[in-house]
């Protein structure tokens, strides 16, 4: 059975030392002092410890099952799904209008990474139900909002969002589903959706869907969409609950992983739906959601490489084969512990140095979207706009990778059930995939992000990072060749990259888009870079403080010099690719291939 | 339903115009000229595209199941191992004096490919019993080959591999399982052995059990092993099958992937065994035949991934989503197929360079394993024995990712049972392990290979690839811009890398260690490279020739040039990370972590 231990220490480390939360300008930030953030994590990291996580294996061995329509979840979802909404967890960030906690964003985060390391499947119940809540805060009337978000922030209904259809998922200006429009002034919505994350479950007495469709008569492609609420039950006028709708689950998904959630057909049979925000716009709704969605993404993939590692460490640290090169290290025992090995530890290294750096840059990239809405701040709803991509793409890819990583620590018992790797490995293989596949992240980074605003935002990341280096230079010679020199040069190869997609891409697009891929990993390596030199700053204000945990703060040091020896060098790879351009890539027929 | 097509065209590449195998001096070779191993190719395809690529599914949903003691292997799979020893496929290169048919063990390979891309889990009964016929021909009496050969060349018996334990499976030396000599000259052997691939089944009527014990009183560690014969059923004198022994499967592991397969724990309570080769010297009958075995784990790994590739790119030439940004590439359709766009393109082209490049060089390693056995070739055996770590631990690396980007072609498809990437995924992972994890394969490359006979053999390798170069540079400008000067360049950072061991490994051997693993990945990428250029050079000739089919060697030529812009420049940030020594890797204690 696998072990989870929440960080919160390390996450203090990032919301403190790093961020310095409590000082900052946010609304909402000031009253987040260490103690209060602790007592937080503290309970939220109990619950992971001790609900979420016993849970995970029984979700993956179970599954979903779907019988006469009626999907029921693994045994023990409904109790610890009845615990997280007795914390007060559902609602943290909601708005308190309608009895939310009013937290930002990025204590929802630092707690949601919990959540997800100890039990992904599980914790997508309510982080779909999010991304509704969400839609209708947004762009809702006062009286949809006053109808379904009450129930919604408080846990007793849940939220799904249908986009995909069978024969689209990505061009979605090719959906089929129509919304008739009906005397009432609601819509009848026919058409199937699939892969409908938490489309029915035994969770909650209500599902509210927001289903993307077309009103005939509307403009075609992606500018004819619009979106609707369509709830499993209907609601009267006095919030209680009336007929079903004409609504049902066609299916479950057999996965991969993440067996523990519902991956649902939704078949909808001019099922009662109402339009939300305006005819026609239901794209643009949906994006003006993306950010937050895609980081929670992001975030999934490294959460699961956290408690990948976990165990890692744990086998690494316990399991005893060979000796060490230089001479025993634990003579009186028959072998050394495994941890003693170069390559043992190179790999652990590797995993360590990549969750630690994502995890302050999604603590970052939350961060820069409360700015963004509880400041209106347009530089750093530009700035996140543009690293949103990379958040999702890179931090899934590695994440991922770190899950493969640690199963092999384990040897063959990361193959097996019984240790559980390999389950933290098929649940985090989706993640690369959903919210949009990283192509298509890598896309709209290349195609969309890096131009907009006439190219200010990533103009905006190199001042900051040239800013950075300047205020942080000359005081530590080591530091400054550990990490400062590193952090130079991979956003040296990044600028480059960017120079040559504007000399090249101009050309011909497919230059640029080429190397899409590879510039989006070349991105989030300077971003981790950046985020461990700022950690490694934070770290040695730690030690020169005196106050705290010395070792701590060494072992920060230590984590992060991996990482800038180690893997940040991999920038320079990636703008060798891209400057390859498009030759190699574009000059096969299909046929031929 | 995943599909399978024999890449017949392919191979016939390799064997012919690029190894050039009915002009080879090796004994065996000049009879197989293009039209019989066409034939054999065809034959083989036929049975990997007709049976054992549909029962693939069938297997991994079913899984094995263990009830009173008996193993029953998943439907179908009994009457498609009795079609695969109808055919003679099992004994293909076995020795003709026990049935065999005496091939190389190059068309053994080729063949194999093709039996391991339809279906791992189904071919790995036989793959174990290879290496036990390898073990009892290698070391066994004549007696002992007489009792047991020709029934495991004909199949009706099997064979498997015993060594790990519970509490070891690197680190041989500590085993405990017992063997006590009985007055008939025999063993009794108690102890319990875990993961044994094929351990118990329904395939056939007898299993032959090589099982590494210790006799007591014998000298500790590895140095104290020895190998026995350990028949499930006992064979009398006249060859028929006498007593049960007293050995039996005490479950069977869940495991991720290759469920098809029984993975067993085997309890022997005092069964009785026979000493096979030298009392004491198990282990040196062991590596006798691991060249041979960690090729074909190298050779599941890519097989994996030329599957998990036909069925990426069949999903790209037809599924319909958006449109070229150079304009509609299909206008008649309602989106292009997303073929067209670049970073599919990109996904495609690097796991198409990267299986066509393995499997000439795991045909080439295999051509040296012939030359080693059959022309008695120290050289060949030199440079094989310093290749395997490279062949095992780069081609299933790289074999797995390639699944995982087969499977992102997909989208969430891919991560559906129903279109069966998600088990190439899961099949593929174990080849990373099993067989000395990819770790220990490093290690052995760059602790023991390397240094082997005075760095004779890595030598030899460099030269061999100088001489390559030397011979083919001059003759056309593109062709050396394009294929030599990169492998140059390539081999230039191997070199770097070997003379930074040399000189900082002595210092400190963690060090050496400490880039281990880089350095296998910098070797594979090397010999891909050098496989990309001969194949360069084989497919010139063949346009040259007027012979042919030129746009079938255009193909190799666009794709040679995909690998070496876009994967060999990977040489460089493997140099960049070994050069960085021990530092970051062993600074932190083992409770830092």
């Amino acid at each position: 059975m696998p072990i989870y231990h929440a960080p919160t220490k390390d996450m203090q480390f990032i919301l403190h030392d790093v961020l310095k939360m409590s000082q900052s300008d946010i609304p909402g930030y000031e009253d987040l002092d260490r103690e209060t953030t602790q007592a937080i994590l503290e309970e939220a990291g109990k619950l992971s410890e001790n609900v979420l996580a016993p849970l995970n294996p029984v979700g993956d061995a179970e599954g979903c099952t779907l019988e006469n329509g009626v999907v029921r979840t693994p045994t023990g979802f409904k109790d610890a799904y009845d615990q997280m909404r007795a914390g007060g967890w559902i609602g943290l960030d909601c708005d308190p209008e309608y009895g939310g906690q009013g937290m930002p964003y990025l204590m929802n985060s630092a707690v949601g990474e919990m959540f997800v390391s100890s039990n992904m499947a599980f914790n997508m119940y309510q982080g779909l139900s999010h991304g509704a809540y969400n839609a209708i805060h947004t762009h809702g009337t006062d009286a949809q909002k006053a109808t379904y978000l009450p129930q919604m922030v408080e846990g007793s209904w849940s939220g799904t969002m249908n986009l995909t259809e069978p024969h689209c998922g990505t061009d979605l200006g090719l959906i089929r589903t129509k919304a008739e429009p009906q005397d009432d002034g609601s819509y009848a919505i026919t058409g199937q959706k699939i892969w409908i994350s938490a489309g029915e479950h035994d969770l909650t007495d209500n599902i509210i869907h927001l289903v993307l469709a077309k009103i005939p008569g509307g403009p075609d492609g992606v500018k004819g969409i619009s979106l609707f609420i369509v709830p499993k039950f209907l609601v009267n006028a006095d919030g209680s609950l009336g007929a079903r709708n004409a609504l049902s689950c066609g299916g479950l998904e057999k996965k991969m992983g993440i067996h523990g959630n519902a991956t649902c057909v939704m078949n909808y049979d001019g099922a009662k739906g109402f339009l939300i925000g305006e005819m026609h716009k239901g794209m643009r709704a949906m994006f003006t959601m993306m950010n937050e969605a895609r980081l929670g993404v992001g975030l999934q993939g490294y959460a699961q490489g956290v408690v990948a590692y976990q165990n890692a460490l744990g086998f690494a640290q316990e399991r005893l084969q060979g000796r060490a090169v230089t001479g025993a290290e634990a003579p009186d025992k028959p072998a050394d512990p495994i941890i003693v090995h170069p390559d043992v530890r190179r790999n652990l290294l590797h995993q360590k140095s990549f969750i630690e750096g994502a995890r302050a840059f999604t603590f970052w990239g939350a961060s820069l979207i409360d700015r963004a809405h509880r400041n209106s701040d347009a530089q750093a709803e530009g700035l996140i706009s543009l690293l949103t991509p990379v958040l999702k793409g890179f931090l899934t890819d590695k994440g991922f990778e770190t899950t493969v990583l640690a199963q092999q620590t384990l040897g063959g018992s990361g193959f097996t059930r019984e240790w559980g790797l390999e389950q933290f490995v098929r649940d985090a293989r989706i993640t690369m995939i959903y919210e949009g596949t990283n192509g298509i992240q890598s896309l709209d980074l290349v195609g969309r992000k890096l131009g907009q605003d006439g190219g200010k935002h990533v103009m905006g990341f190199f001042e900051m990072v040239k800013t950075f280096l300047k205020e942080n230079a000359g005081q530590d010679a080591d530091f400054d060749a550990q990490f400062l020199d590193p952090l130079k040069a991979a956003s040296k190869d990044l600028q480059a990259a960017g120079m040559y997609f504007m000399s090249e891409g101009m050309k011909k697009p497919n230059n640029a888009l080429s190397g899409s891929y590879d510039f989006m990993h070349l991105f989030g390596h300077v971003c981790l870079g950046l985020m461990w030199a700022r950690m490694g700053v934070a770290a040695r204000a730690g030690l020169a403080s005196g106050d705290g945990d010395a070792q701590f703060y060494e072992t920060k040091l230590a984590t992060g010099r991996y990482y800038m020896a180690r893997q940040l060098p991999a920038t320079a790879l990636h703008l060798a690719r891209i400057r390859t351009g498009a030759d190699t890539v574009m000059e096969l027929d299909a046929a031929q291939f």
